[in-house]
């Protein structure tokens, strides 16, 4: 494999591109000059430098000397009765940026595969596990996974995993609240989600 | 305007059709042999004949002798203590398929604009009110509309209108639960999504 | 099968329409007033009373007293040197409306399938035949077909049936041009219309 | 701006990519190990090392030895008699790829902007002007561009600038035909299309 083909395999790793837009971006970089591919190059190894992955929630945040937690673990205003547990990062920014939550959070690092025997060291379930047993104030635990098959079983399995450690300080697991979101059509829904709007009607 | 263009302004009011379509429609009619059309004319006069709007929910259905009511109003086994409200024939439908709930339904007929004064005229509220002072055994009633600002506003409306009479008669009043819907990621999803979704956590 | 499924078969024939939007058509004119769906019963038998095929080019035309042929084959300022043949009416439609072509028109009724025997019971290439021998001031005969297997299929078949009798009358047969259309964009282009592009340029 | 907005805006940049997916790529970086980011960075540095610009027909190509000229220019079995004038790298390797044409080929650097006055600074017009005296063998000069209006005005453009050099050496200039291209049905074409395709029939 040429060098062409060689960054083409690497772009193609990217979220959400395929074969024909890889070979795009490595066009666009060699056609683009010198100072971009520079550039481009100096921010990549900035990110692993100046970010870092905060030792209490597991998401990536911005170092500025060296702390050990980000920025939402350090924050006092922090809701310490609470604990989001989400996938992956951007789901944890998307909820952010939304302002209806103001607990912590924590970055799972995946959702459980169905079939899979090797789950622990696929997602931080002792991290978390460790996690809760360090939070004395917390109260509830919610849990914020996408809902699909893998969402759902990644829901059973972390209530079980967590739930010896919770009874014993009486911490509530909850998950968010499943129904109809915005723009839904009630004529074209799913039966699942008919099922939940009507079991989690109020 | 010419037959051609007369026949597309009608198809053009069928749900979904625009200009283009409409003209394909007019355009496959010709087409088509002599007994296809009669076929369809006569469909259409029977679908006026054989169905007939019911008395009691307001959905169309198919009449066999003569019947006031239709088959789920009529039916026994039809859970009366529960009245759900919709705005059409198609929502209700859906939710029938669906095969998750199996109470009595009430077709409001629309949804109430947000900036509208003639509300009454447009959906069949008064004959809600009729209808649910009628219903003996009535607990509860479900508001299912679809999560717009149109059905919001439809939702509030309802409840104002039907306040008094629920009081009096400790008829309770829900509406389908918001929050995540099968296939929801939350990385994309909206701010109010997410905020249900919180807020309906259990 | 009641009347609402026995017309949703019917609506589900229409171009481009599925099962799930035939059955909203059912819903939508049930829920319509009567004069609505009146009014289209009239329509559609007026269609099939004021319409007629046209005796010369197949096309359906607006008839008002009893005419033979159509406006196109009646006008005396249409080219009659130069006859294109189309798939079907609404073909004909788009390439009037684009006031590119001011000859005759012969609708061919379908495209030939690839494999297919009963070729001529479906197209009307017999009346083509006919219509090209009465046709006196002929010069050229345009195939536009769309560019598809079927089309390029079709191409080919009219052109072997017609060459006896255009030779004979020195009738020159062409198509279409092919290349590159617009919006094409040479990045995405397909081999075929690459190779035709190159082949016809000029 | 922190290195997160820092390093999205840069991806903001590659073809195609929004503010949302660029985000998402920043992250996807962040997730990775060192490892994956190490080999992008040098990857994307090797491209720059490995590759170069074609001294005569101006696209990117790998190099081995320190060549000057790409391996299409290089090979004796390129046709010298035709010249393949394209926009970018990107349209240059759809063409290969569709074995449809092996003569050689220039890359223009860009279209030429319909209102713009500093042209000849954008596109490679001076050289392509000296690329065509140098090139004995030449009798044919193709023009390559995408059908829009931009591609239009760069193919009148292109055609002026070259017209007194190929005039006085005989080298015709031609266009890649327009027309129908695969997959075109005649219902749905433009008017530009249709005009084209009856002016190019054959």
């Amino acid at each position: 494999m040429d060098i062409i083909d060689r960054l083409a395999e690497i772009f193609k790793e990217f979220p959400g591109i395929g074969e024909r837009q890889a070979k795009r971006f490595v066009y666009f970089l060699m056609a683009r000059n010198s100072a971009y591919s520079e550039n481009l190059v100096e921010l990549i190894k900035d990110l692993k430098k100046e970010t870092a992955q905060c030792k209490e929630c597991f998401r990536f945040f911005i170092v500025s000397k060296n702390e050990r937690v980000c920025d939402i673990c350090a924050n006092a205003n922090t809701d310490s009765s609470v604990l989001m547990i989400v996938e992956k990062d951007s789901d944890l920014e998307s909820i952010r940026k939304s302002r209806v939550y103001h607990g912590k959070y924590f970055v799972l690092g995946g959702l459980v595969p169905i079939v899979e025997k090797t789950t622990k060291s696929r997602v931080r379930i002792l991290e978390l596990q460790e996690k809760i047993k360090r939070e004395k104030e917390l109260k509830e635990i919610i849990l914020a996974f996408s809902i699909s098959p893998q969402g759902d079983h990644t829901d059973t399995y972390v209530r079980q995993q967590l739930k010896d450690i919770c009874d014993k300080s009486s911490i509530k697991i909850s998950s968010l609240g499943k129904g109809l979101s915005t723009g839904t059509e009630l004529e074209y829904s799913d039966n699942d989600t008919l099922k939940n709007a009507l079991k989690n009607r109020q």
